[in-house]
């Protein structure tokens, strides 16, 4: 909801001090004579003049003391300069001047108590590199009322920049604001009753008691079976002589329960936030999301751990586990050839193709290219001024999406398939891989035998593999 | 022709009653100024009081009695308050006022016999929630007469929506229509004949006659296969002493009657329906057309029963049926990590992104991504305010696409093909795998041989199988 | 060229005749108001008018004889009939009447000679079906003169309809146009020559003549084979008392050639076609450019011939023609189920989503979803009137994406994987299979032996085969 | 940067000169009367003659000497001729006069010292070909000088043309420039020093050095082996009397070398390209972008290399390797295929189809259509004014893409799993393959051992590969 309002604010400053301003040319508004940069200026200035009459929503000027918070205008020009394009000759300072300049050039005295005199303002466009319009308003967002929650008080920055940098003719012109979110000083809401946060809060507060002791229980196994580990790898080395491998160590630890303590401590890290925020304290809402959110997710991919109890439904986990060293050895091969064609594709086609303007923006579109996406628009927004670059671009994409979609990705598929059949054929089979197995098959009670709750030493010695089972029904 | 209808009625009351409406700006058509919002009402209310001299089609005021349905402006907004954003203080009453209100904040009283004032509408913008502008207005649809069908009268309620709810500065507009369809009450058509109906009626009439029959020996034939299996498994746990296992019991009950049936009982069901709206006793159009669409689709699935006749055709069916309980497995653990990025997309990405707003929406978008759909402008559209938030969104696209299409997909590819090979060599070994066609095997008996129509008993005893397929013939 | 022209000139007539056109809103040009009827009409009759002076071509009214064709203004209503729909009560005559109808509400009597009173129209809007507003224009496409061809005259039908069928107040204005295209009668064309042009037919009729000695050729070999086919077939049905199968036969006749054969035939008539039309004596473009385009394409694919002589390389045409059989089965199957999603959706979906209108689109549409195009915004697109029908759709689309992608699809692959594994295998083994083969691997002559030449009896019994491949030499 | 001011410069240019000119419009300006085609032509000359008062840029007239380059209109016109559209009759003179014409039908005297005349501009449309507005502006790129580069001066020919030469009454209107950079004659930059540019060549002279020394490694090392190589020839060709063949003679050779090598002469020359385009000398931009990105991705693709050193590592470059000639083979076939459809598809819908109207465009559009792309608008977007073209069409795209999507890339899946199988089991096995490979694996001296370095002729004698990858070491 903060969000949502932070953005209608945003889209309401855009259509009241941009002149002609829509929706569809958001991002390319731009001014192209003389006339239009004065004539947007005063449009933009007669709009916050009329702001209290005009608004429909609770936009107020900001006020220091009494004194109302003046909008500037500001602009960015060289020192000094004399351009001749018609003789090729050019005299320039680059050091860039600001602000309340010389009376000559500007007309940047602040507008103070709303009398204004921006007529007078004449810009040397030839030196000019950018003119900002800055104001202050403050809002209260009322909404949150109906969900019994307390409006805040917002103070909106708003500065409206008209960019002359590359002088080419074209001055874009872009509205940006930035946004404080503070607990309004003053207020008595009556109407309604506050009762339903504290419900929520006292739900929160549930929810990390429970999420703490399945993060204790979880805690305890995982700290069991470590224990379990070190008195096994003793026992063996003193029985066997031998030292136990790495892997065969990590089968002591479920990697279900470090997922579930993983998931827990970012739910109640999440939750937690959560409290804060609700009351007032902080607001930092992304951060709480993300933690709440990839908890969430963390709780999802547990649930598969059920359906392993269940036979032939872990065939999903158990292939992917199988073929993860493989993948990764795979995708790191294939991620040299992808950065080799990412750079590529930036260094050559960077200037020709909004696809390739940054490096992060490059990988995307190749990676959407390797899913079939967009093909066809990549092709066609190429741009033909340079025959080279088309030709060299055409040769790119065609390599690229056959290289990558005809033999990468059939190389992928055929991994898995590998490993599904090795797992298949392992899983009849059924000998015993590792030395703990086999230590394992040695042991010949059942559970339900009661030989395993007598005496703790012989446990050990027998069956260890039980007690790490046996101690998921205590966890959860 | 009754959708179409609507949504044409739909475009045309945008066009008259909003001011500067274009089908582009359809969903965000919204005001920013005061000025505007009293203008846009004038403009609505002008055109209201002019429609019989404008429109183009048959819209007319609604009357009751002699006296015409008013137009009528209606306002909800806080019973009382004021805010000061610059002082960061406000005071509200959270109670919301509705309808006509008070005389110093509302215009609403309803506009009578076309006379109208509302030019004293004052809105108090600060705790003003929403504008409603409703009328009625009253139509005719001309155009079914030309199909030989009686024109309906259309009752339509028109609701002009400013939504000032947000307080963000800017009030949405929005119009909807709630449409009634009524039998005309008083109608002549000459020079066109209504016989035409009657045809289609005694038409459908018959449809229905054939497909009960259809039903009919569908059933018996299922009831058939029911008894035989009781008397199969009585027979078996008498002679064999053994319990006949379920997937055994279901081989008496043939799916392709199953499917017949529901297919028949929808038909029939949505031709009953089509029958009654014909006759203009009842207007539940969508059910009728999902009733007959899903019978049609299962008579066209159904088809694929004849082709099962010619060996190696039915390979789709078989493989599909043997790889059914694995895929459902599958999907089962597939889904829970779908699940997981879904929820957590929705939390994490939904204030950012369109296609993460609600929970479905996410669902839709995550499944449209799997197949490689849409990649480019998810990853382009996502905003770019918050550094972590976008850094967690590229982090969330990445590995849920490589997971997804190059885990999850060939997986289940390697599936498939699994299950091909094992059909396949099934069918070259052909070794009976149940107690059913163990039973059946003993039996040489050809069904030429005339030993099963002499005794009831003994062809029990024997060959049951025969009679099942024998009385195919019967049902279709 | 003549498209373009063609397409050129009803973009220029929509720009004149239509009042406020512009290109996005081209199939949704519409008027809401009576007002707006009557002075697009008055506009479009004034730019008529004004033609002579205004157009940038060279269009010309249409003269027959000394008088100008006239403009005409028609108008389709109901013969009579009153609407109440306020009373829900209407008495109507279906009767449509058209054209110069009674004075008092039509103002169609032709405008001759460019006089025009169209200010006494009256429209009664309420039984009003559609006004159309012909027109005749002539014009030359010059642009040919300057590839050496004649310009051609063309003579333009032009009618606006304003359609009122739905009478749901939204005039829809469509400008269509009808084009005659003939030699223009009189005509000097000086500095240029047209001797190109006789090159061209030149060119054509050494391509046809060799196409012919192409076509002879083949045509010989595949008569010799046939010929062959029978003199073996008797042969062997006196030796060895056996029937000679289809399968068998059908090796007798090269595939190849009969490609050849069609490609010859659809260049041949498409050369011929095209050199009629080069000397103006026919127009249809269409069938001629199908025709080549075919041929070519054929052309392109017996290329692959000659790459079956190197052995390995022939593996995609050797592969596909073995899984020819079991795609075509397999597609039938999955046709089934196709079609029943194609009808169901056609039913169900069809007025509320524009890619189900009618069934041909929804095949378009469901071939593209299986391909992972799209998918969202078929999603997206689904309106969200009918609660029941939403439900419907999402059902509808994510089962049948799920069953066509990751089910048939997948199937399909391990299809054509296994039909590349039996090649290979058999490649490998490479035994004889049919009877033809175990009767040429008798002979043991080489073909450099001579022995082919010295009887035409012996060669019978001997190794037939050789004459069918010696004859390939002989074709091309 | 030079890419983006030129862009800008042209945007700039098309929103000054052209009248109502519209991003969204940018490819379809045209105007339709002769009305618009006059005031559209005063417009361009009005904000001409104002353009130092109007430009937020830095554009100026060009001079030469003291004369300003005047502003020209010209038009092509058919020498003589008249038309008669209505009595189907033209006489043509298709001699194309061009500029400065006669005084009756042109206004094309020079626009001198910018008085200008043009209103006695009259044109003959019926024989008119095309109008270009000619002039030249001068800029200077002032952006540069914040990255301490120095402004470059540019010169825009800017052409306007109104084409006329289908005749159609649509006058397209498109304005295009013609850009040269030149150095500046005459300049002083103060306030900024240039003395980061040197650190740029320096850092460049550097990395060239490095490449250099990395090249000599390289080539030492490849003509080591070829040496090496022809030794080894001799050796066996004297001892087996056997030749050795080229496959083992090219093992010699190691292919990263190569690409090292490649690598380093791209990145060298673009380097040096570099360097003569910061020192303004040059600038050929593209061929630098395109040398050091090709550059680029070989030095990634190289890293591979040191993969490979690890074992189950370079499994991707294995089976690539191996089934390269399978591949390309199989890509030979598959090209003929669908070159056959890339002709078909030009020849029949090129008119017709945007997507089809060039050769190139039809490869682009069926290559994504190929994986999966755009396939809904592509069948929408097929005009449906020709039934016959029309059905066409649907064939031809079910057909490819049936063919190429489920054929014939199934069949590539098939093949690479197949180059996987028997990379697997060829590495299970293990078995000498190569003469080369058992003579090494004669050889049972370990490196360490010694013995190689004792004696040069010894050596060479027993076990030359190991120098081989010894001299890996010295290389990098």
């Amino acid at each position: 909801m903060v969000v949502q309002f932070k953005e209608e604010n945003l889209m309401t400053f855009r259509h009241l001090f941009l002149k002609n301003f829509s929706r569809s040319s958001a991002n390319t508004h731009a001014v192209y004579t003389q006339h239009d940069v004065y004539t947007h200026i005063a449009y933009t200035v007669e709009q916050f003049l009329m702001l209290p009459s005009i608004t429909v929503g609770n936009h107020e000027y900001e006020k220091s003391g009494e004194v109302y918070t003046p909008l500037s205008i500001c602009q960015q020009f060289y020192h000094n300069g004399s351009l001749s394009p018609a003789n090729e000759s050019f005299h320039i300072d680059t050091h860039v001047d600001e602000g309340v300049c010389s009376n000559t050039f500007t007309c940047t005295e602040p507008i103070l108590r709303y009398t204004i005199n921006y007529n007078m303002c004449v810009f040397a466009f030839v030196r000019l590199l950018a003119v900002t319009v800055k104001f202050t308003l403050k809002s209260i967002n009322l909404e949150t009322v109906q969900y019994h929650e307390l409006p805040d008080c917002y103070v909106f920055n708003i500065m409206i920049t008209f960019d002359n940098k590359p002088h080419s003719g074209r001055i874009g012109i872009e509205l940006d604001n930035d946004v404080q979110i503070n607990e309004c000083s003053d207020w008595t809401v009556t109407g309604a009753s506050a009762r339903d946060m504290y419900i929520m809060v006292l739900f929160d507060v549930m929810v990390i008691l429970i999420l703490l002791l399945s993060l204790l229980l979880c805690t305890r196994s995982v700290k069991a079976g470590v224990l379990l580990q070190f008195e096994y790898a003793a026992f063996f080395s003193r029985r066997h002589s031998k030292r136990v491998s790495f892997s065969e160590r990590m089968e002591f630890i479920s990697g279900w329960y470090i997922l579930i303590i993983i998931s827990d401590v970012l739910t109640i890290t999440g939750s937690l936030l959560k409290i804060i925020i609700q009351l007032k304290a902080m607001a930092s809402y992304d951060l709480c999301s993300i933690l709440l959110g990839t908890g969430t997710m963390f709780v999802w991919i547990g649930v598969l751990r059920f359906m392993g109890y269940l036979k032939k439904y872990n065939i999903l986990i158990i292939t992917l586990r199988a073929a993860f060293p493989n993948v990764i050895r795979f995708s790191c091969c294939a991620a040299m050839i992808y950065l080799g064609y990412c750079f590529c594709g930036w260094i050559v086609l960077g200037p020709y193709h909004t696809k390739f303007r940054t490096l992060n923006v490059v990988s995307e579109s190749l990676f959407s290219l390797i899913n079939g996406d967009d093909m066809f628009s990549t092709f066609k927004n190429m741009q033909q001024k340079s025959y080279v670059v088309w030709l060299f671009s055409r040769l790119y994409l065609y390599t690229f999406v056959s290289l990558f979609i005809y033999m990468v990705l059939s190389l992928f598929i055929t991994l898995i398939t590998d490993t599904y059949d090795t797992m298949k054929h392992q899983g009849l089979d059924g000998e015993p891989v590792s030395d703990l197995q086999a230590f394992i098959m040695q042991c010949k009670d059942l559970p339900e035998s009661g030989r395993f709750s007598v005496n703790e030493t012989r446990f050990l010695m027998c069956c260890c593999s039980h007690r790490t089972y046996g101690s998921d029904d205590d966890a959860h």
